[in-house]
């Protein structure tokens, strides 16, 4: 079966997804403008007085907890909640997990209270979730985990297992990138490794997979595939753009700008994924 | 009368006025780099221990609840009755306002509390301050509630109404804009619709709108005009630089840049608003 | 005895030291920038229930009171023990003391219970620390304070006198900049005044100046000295960049991009400083 990923782009162009984010004040801007660039409209919302009100008016939930601290940690549990009740589409992005007890905790406080949809993560956070620890480099993944051809089987594995024990689709970014739920597993190998040099590479994906998602909400799975894809090739163009005196700043406006420009046809054409 | 904007821009950058921000965390950069590219200096402080003392060395305040939270809505309430005993020029800007109860609750306890010079938001936002309720799209302007060259009369009557019943100026921004007092309204047609695909177009249009007021507190009305002339315009500027590759991470830094080159000559002869 | 700035600067992008920030939330993605860019890692952690994890995997600690509240100043003053303890590099960028009563006395707190490498200010935060008050203006330099060819003298010797009494590392940025210890001075003459028109320029030195010692702390002196040496040509060469529509925030970015690729002959080339 062939996917057609970009229905899902257009899905989102035209039905607007509001997201609800509760994120982290590094990468928040980032986060709202590769929301308006993929066509979806941003929210961001913390507080415990209207997180309920704010994920009731919205068609998606995206929870990071890269800036958490206890005022915010309470706003996620109940707004995790409000979205389960309503069958909003909700994502977990546990940044940093396994660099800290609390973070770990966090994310565990999370996965227990909240349904999540999609997790997303580097690859040392995601361990940390299957294990309890981490080896997290801050909030970068360790180089000692990197996904490469030749353990790719063994991680798909692992991602469908890890699926499986926390019933959501696990989406592990990196050089080579993993979609998996309990069944079946996506290897995407679009992406530069440019994209580790800007901060908010992972929470603009994390962004953006929710607004597929909400907007996709017939098949999540494949959604999370578009996205990872969307981002994947942008990254790709923007770094095709880059001129001699550009850098990291440079290249994540181009990163945006190419979300922006994106269309179905340049989606499906530049894809490269396979199902394992 | 023919206001000469041009002298409201050279005001803001003969005098340089210090504006205190107490804002949201996803745009509050470009606030920053919007403050200094019209040639004012921003100041961001939200702590109930020191508002007061910042607002005291300011010129303005610029108040956003983009991401209230119960701590900093505090320290708005206490900044504000700062400004108004030091007689600052002082602006709200409801983002999201009829979003949720706590917002609008929020908006209403500032109007209540503090005397604005300046309450700028876009339409659903300013209905929801007159009604007590709203149907904003998040913190985007409802589609239904579209300012048009159909309906802008109601809307001109409406805006200065409020005006009178809240005793402020009332900056309604949107495709056309309204800037009106209780007695005189300007209807500004400058702008592009790209403006509404960045984030934090209208917290920065705050922003520098209370650059303007705080250096031209002789008339507000037109400092406020001035203000969103001068924003607009930067907008269709950057839209003309845009090129091929360009999306709205570049147009958010060519609107910024736009402000930065801006002069007086350039403000008065692409300025298009009439009084009403 | 010539320096080697290129040396500092190869070893922050061999060993990619991991830098802890408790950061304010206006320029913290930039800080996140240009982190990255100098081939150093961010993390961004502000909770008093993890900051002693963070500091602990981190190699350096960038505390930065720009935004500070009573529940992050209280994270600073732990997450700095940890450090002192575990003799992580650490900095203090004592962001508009001076300008509240709060900020300085946070200031003067953050100083008698840390031992700081590094303080970095501009001269009216720095004056502050000396005075026990200042004149900043909000969060920039007031005029007065301008360090000068005609007083550079004069501050000199107050840098090398505070630098002696605080037991520490002064480094004062501005049109010229000085960095000393109790016996010696630079004075670092590179730079553009376009770096007053960007929101963070300051922040963004105070990060790369963390990742320069943490990375070099077998010469903090000298490693300061590298680290402001490459902000101010990274200006420098920004400034050069910019072309007639450019404003500050492409200049933003061009400074990022020039941190990017600097190396360190173009480091070495372009350093213009002289010891005191």
């Amino acid at each position: 079966m062939i996917i057609l990923l970009g229905e899902f782009l257009n899905n989102v162009r035209k039905k607007a997804p509001l997201v609800h984010n509760i994120t982290n004040y590094v990468t928040v801007n980032d986060c709202a403008n590769i929301l308006l660039a993929c066509g979806a409209s941003p929210v961001m919302s913390d507080d415990i007085h209207e997180v309920e009100d704010i994920t009731t008016i919205a068609n998606g939930l995206n929870i990071n907890i890269g800036t958490l601290n206890s005022r915010t940690v309470e706003s996620m549990l109940v707004a995790g909640k409000k979205a389960n009740e309503l069958n909003r589409a909700v994502l977990l992005d546990p940044v940093g997990a396994g660099a800290s007890k609390y973070r770990t905790k966090t994310a565990f406080d999370l996965l227990n209270e909240v349904k999540f949809d999609v997790v997303r993560g580097n690859i040392s956070e995601i361990k940390t979730l299957s294990n309890g620890f981490g080896s997290t480099h801050g909030v970068d993944a360790d180089v000692k985990d990197e996904i490469t051809k030749e353990n790719i089987a063994i991680y798909v594995a692992f991602a469908k297992d890890l699926a499986f024990k926390l019933n959501t689709i696990i989406a592990i970014s990196g050089n080579i990138d993993i979609v998996a739920d309990s069944n079946t597993a996506y290897i995407i190998t679009n992406g530069t490794k440019m994209m580790s040099k800007i901060t908010g590479s992972g929470c603009m994906l994390s962004a953006l997979t929710t607004a597929f998602i909400a907007a996709n909400s017939f098949d999540k799975l494949a959604a999370t595939v578009a996205a990872f894809c969307t981002m994947s090739i942008a990254g790709e163009l923007a770094y095709e753009r880059m001129e001699k005196l550009d850098g990291n700043a440079s290249f994540r406006n181009y990163v945006i700008d190419a979300i922006f420009n994106m269309d179905n046809i340049q989606l499906e054409t530049h894809a490269r994924y396979e199902k394992s």
